[in-house]
């Protein structure tokens, strides 16, 4: 297997090196097969359905749900592919220009990232969405798909080889396929070879990778995301955006999990979230304090404030002002996606500055945390460290950055010493 | 040591608020501590002289001269501390800024990154320099330097503390001092409470704290830097950058370790090479093809390709063509500093995009590869990961990014659906 890997370089080596049109030319060539192969695509899914239907391969009912892929799926994926052709490449673009000297200049660009890993489950619409990807940032890849879209993910991967005969500058090492966890855990241990991996499912699949590998992750293992209601909310803008961030996609780990309420204004607002709660069929957990105030709701223990509920629950807590809200914030969440409600100035302020989140919002729905959202076309995934990227991530997550120094034959010698020349460090435009 | 470091997170969230004029404030004051507190200063690295001179703590030759502190380095580091704080401060500046749609905006900003830890070895300079870096960038920093400098570090430490009783706003646990090798252990294992270690020493120290941690490291165990004089080189420019690369500092990271020669021109280069290493008092190591033309080198074997030396010593090897030697550099080298020799623009062009290191040259010394020299002011270390920051590393190397969300009240389920609202992604100026 290491092998297999250390071809995956070799491949990579003449890969990051494609020019941007040519990277637009095979991402177009991509989405004529997958148009073009829709039938042997549907086929394979189908296939997939059969089994998990028989009982062969188990899944969640959530799951169950997501599997199908129909024409206007693969159309939509097309359609993605496409569009990430066009969208304005990165790779050695300048980010920074710098005369040190004269005729000696220096440059940061942006440059493919390497070896990537890519783990995850069910929906098959991923494996197009992260091959697009690859082929955009000019990296290869290593995927481990799960069971139950096997044959999809298969066919999916015969397309991906013949995208590689038909361009004879694209290696067929350019997307290696793993079907087992045994291959998935023995290539976590190749630190020296892979430089990321990013897993892609649930929270188990999540930590289980953080917590077996030295390849820094990209990745979120929780999503235990906040809402405080702070003293100058309009409640309704309140009520509408707690709802919203619960309801709207209870499973996503940019849905709300805890409700802080700004005691000062704890009376008047619980009963209104009381009755918004029970009409959108979420079930309220309530502290000591609050327990009082919502009829609906279930009292709950302080040990629950770490719970990612990931379902219609909602935890409501009163606090006694913004600093409290903050720091169970900075204590109890997941830095992942927290907001405010309210109309002062200062206190928005406070709490953008303050809270050690990936992101922070104000009077919005936590729902916008996602890369579609935030406008970066596609989305490699949503980052909680803060080394790399953080937050909702694009294929900007997927580059890194080199610097070119051009000379003349400058040494350093002759910048050292009593008579040393001084560098301009004169910027340019990048 | 749990605790500690608990108090130390507390200590980074009311830190990463301060701003930027009080950090600059802060700055100030601590350049006035220093200079204000020198003979303090002088008489503990006097004591910490001593005992090396006595025999009491062994140091290598080459760090018992590092280890002096004398009134012009003091008044070089005060300078150093004052230019940093009127360096434009890059916390919470913009980035990035898009309107999703009206009256909801989205800004990426600058923010400091929490708890670093640093550990480093002799040189005196090194602790006041990294305190400044930390003030600047408003994180906590965790410190464990070496006992050869321990009374110089315990002094600094001592102004350090002195720092935050006179300024309210700055808590005491915003540097802290750990003497033992012990502690520094332990102080691994909280990757959940540490973002980031960086290791500033030998190749041993960086590779033992690599290999014993799950937190983020900043840095480069190796620094194997090459350079390809290419059949197109000017051969004078070729000598002098390959005397500088080495023999300007042969221990640092980025000295050069091999020089890779184009065959085409081999017979020619080789003599002149050889006459200016017997000069410059560089001891040649030539692979089998070179060794002829090189008269006063000895032999080495392909095994040895990887090896940093850190000394005058220096390999030569003849490669077929630009190909190979870009092979040789990707399988061998430490995507460090590699630097190409080369007249022809094409040349120039396919070594800077096929070399996969954080530099490369092309004709200049690989010595240039550091924070003062790129104009960096301070520099937090040399990166050879290819994550969070690449190659030389200022004071963004300790910082991360946070998205910020301003709206009116807006929820995602506006923006899905067969009626959804459209989002408008518009660049606005940062």
């Amino acid at each position: 297997m290491r092998e297999q890997i250390l071809k995956a370089r070799q491949a990579f080596y003449k890969i990051m090196q494609l020019s941007a049109l040519r990277r637009a030319e095979i991402l177009e060539e991509w989405a004529h097969l997958i148009e073009t192969h829709s039938n042997e695509l549907l086929a394979a899914n189908n296939q997939d359905l059969a089994m998990i239907a028989a009982g062969d391969v188990s899944v969640s009912a959530a799951a169950k749900q997501r599997m199908k892929l129909d024409a206007s799926k693969l159309s939509f994926i097309v359609k993605g592919v496409r569009d990430l052709a066009h969208q304005p490449d990165l790779i050695r673009v300048a980010i920074e220009r710098t005369a040190l000297d004269k005729d000696l200049v220096l440059t940061q660009i942006r440059v493919p990232l390497g070896v990537v890993a890519v783990v995850f489950e069910a929906r098959p619409d991923v494996i197009p969405q992260i091959l697009s990807l690859v082929l955009k940032s000019g990296n290869v890849v290593l995927l481990k798909g799960g069971r139950e879209a096997r044959l999809t993910n298969l066919a999916f991967m015969k397309l991906a080889h013949e995208l590689s005969s038909r361009c004879p500058d694209l290696p067929v090492e350019w997307s290696l396929y793993f079907e087992t966890r045994e291959e998935f855990q023995q290539l976590l241990s190749f630190h020296d070879l892979i430089d990321l991996v990013i897993p892609r499912g649930g929270n188990e699949l999540v930590q289980h990778v953080m917590n077996s590998t030295r390849i820094p992750v990209l990745g979120h293992a929780d999503g235990v995301c906040h809402i405080f209601v702070e003293r100058t909310a309009d409640l309704a803008i309140a009520l509408k955006v707690i709802v919203d961030s619960k309801q709207q996609y209870p499973a996503a780990c940019n849905a709300v999990e805890t409700i802080l309420v700004d005691e000062a204004i704890a009376t008047q607002f619980l009963p209104f979230l009381d009755a918004a709660a029970t009409k959108a069929r979420i079930t309220l957990r309530a502290c000591a304090k609050s327990i009082a105030l919502l009829p609906s709701a279930q009292e709950m223990t302080e040990e629950n404030w770490h719970i990612e509920y990931g379902d219609e629950r909602l935890a409501v807590r009163i606090v006694q002002d913004i600093t409290r809200a903050i720091e169970h914030i900075n204590s109890y969440g997941s830095h992942h996606t927290d907001a405010i409600i309210a109309q002062n100035a200062n206190r928005q302020a406070e709490f953008e500055s303050a809270v050690d989140s990936a992101c922070v919002f104000v009077n919005a729905s936590t729902r916008f945390s996602d890369g579609y959202r935030f406008g970066k076309g596609a989305e490699v995934g949503i980052s909680t460290s803060k080394l790399h990227a953080r937050g909702p991530v694009g294929v900007e997550g997927l580059l890194t950055t080199k610097y070119i120094l051009e000379g003349q034959g400058q040494v350093v010698a002759d910048y050292v010493g009593p008579d040393a020349r001084p560098f301009t460090h004169l910027p340019l435009k990048a």
